[in-house]
């Protein structure tokens, strides 16, 4: 679970958290989960990998406010052999206000195309994946 | 068709459009197309209804990069009672480089609850409807 | 001080916060302060009076980057009849990145005027105040 | 003169720009002068040249609101060994809303550190700078 509060600048003329910034939060969210789980994201693209969004999808249940303390909590669904399926929940207080789904592809920083996930990433996202 | 030119400020290190942008993009081509089909926004806002996305989904197939012309190719797939079902196409050239649909559902502007679409919204955005 | 980490959708193709971004992490930092001597921006709000920037002033001498934990120091320089001059420092460890300047100008939210700034501003913003 | 439309999201709770996305204008703005002067961006990128904002300043007089078209009207104030110094007018109509200066620094994306402005960047930009 990463904690983070609405910028004023987040929030659109309906005074709620404009649609596009989640995903921003979710980009925010997983960095902080290959943090614990594999290290700082530039350690691995110093590494010649990068990972890229290639699909994502959200469900918007209840409007996020400016200065609202939000948690975004996300869990590892499926590791393939180059690409992580992720779910998030966005939540304030009991409530969740937006579902998501993101699904990563690994990348050679060389060639820009997917490759096999390398050990030492796979190793630090499997604790994390579901059962 | 609604085309736009990629700003700087929108793409990120990797030297692309970052995510989060195309539902930017999105946003400003639904508001084009409401504008030829039933008005400007604000007009509609003034007359107490509004409309909020519900649901999104983006499959990321080619990035755009920095001062790309794209255009965002939008079809109605479907009218319901307080929703609207729209499917979108970022294309530049002949390459579609993103897919996506948005679910959008009308609202009183008095009780932010969905309400049924008032007819002079419907009976412009019919003839933007799927067969 | 208040702390933040540069967030990758905040960096461009340079791989540096774009600079539109630091004016974001300013007001993020305005409004920490205001909650210290203040209380939360909304609670000023729901008394009817607001503050919006009427000028501001940026030099940037260093670039921050993805990942970077930056710190946003502030003080206030100057108080006037309605309005506030706040200096900031954008820092990491020793080096200062961006220096800056805000002034906001309190308003009525009935007529989107200046007005004197209430007793219950001045008192909390005051010890914030440079001597 | 650079026309542009005001996104929704580029709008806060006040139902106006916010202050950041005037330099995300002005950047739209420059990089279209650019063109017009001295050819694509990217071109100049490629030839292992840069460019990067040294210093800003803007005065808000008006705010701009969702859907406006506004205007950002630039010129060249002033051209240096290595530095630009360009002034911008966002205007509504007849009205002034925002003024602004900005600072640019030739850089050599080698090095990324200032160097003489190429004589193909000046003799482009100098039919726009002032008298």
């Amino acid at each position: 679970m990463h904690e983070l509060r609405v910028r004023y600048g987040e929030c659109d003329p309906q005074g709620i958290v404009f649609n596009a910034n989640y995903l921003l939060y979710f980009d925010v969210a997983f960095t902080e989960l290959w943090r614990e789980a594999v290290g700082p994201w530039t350690e691995m693209t110093e590494r010649g990998i990068d990972a890229v969004v290639a699909e994502t999808a959200l469900r918007f249940r209840a409007p996020a406010r400016f200065d609202d303390v939000i948690g975004i909590a996300l869990r590892i669904e499926r590791l393939g052999r180059s690409s992580i399926a992720t779910a998030f929940d966005v939540v304030r207080g009991d409530d969740v206000l937006v579902e998501g789904t993101m699904r990563h592809v690994v990348l050679s920083r060389e060639t820009w195309r997917p490759v096999e996930m390398p050990g030492w990433v796979r190793a630090g996202l499997e604790p994390y994946a579901a059962g």
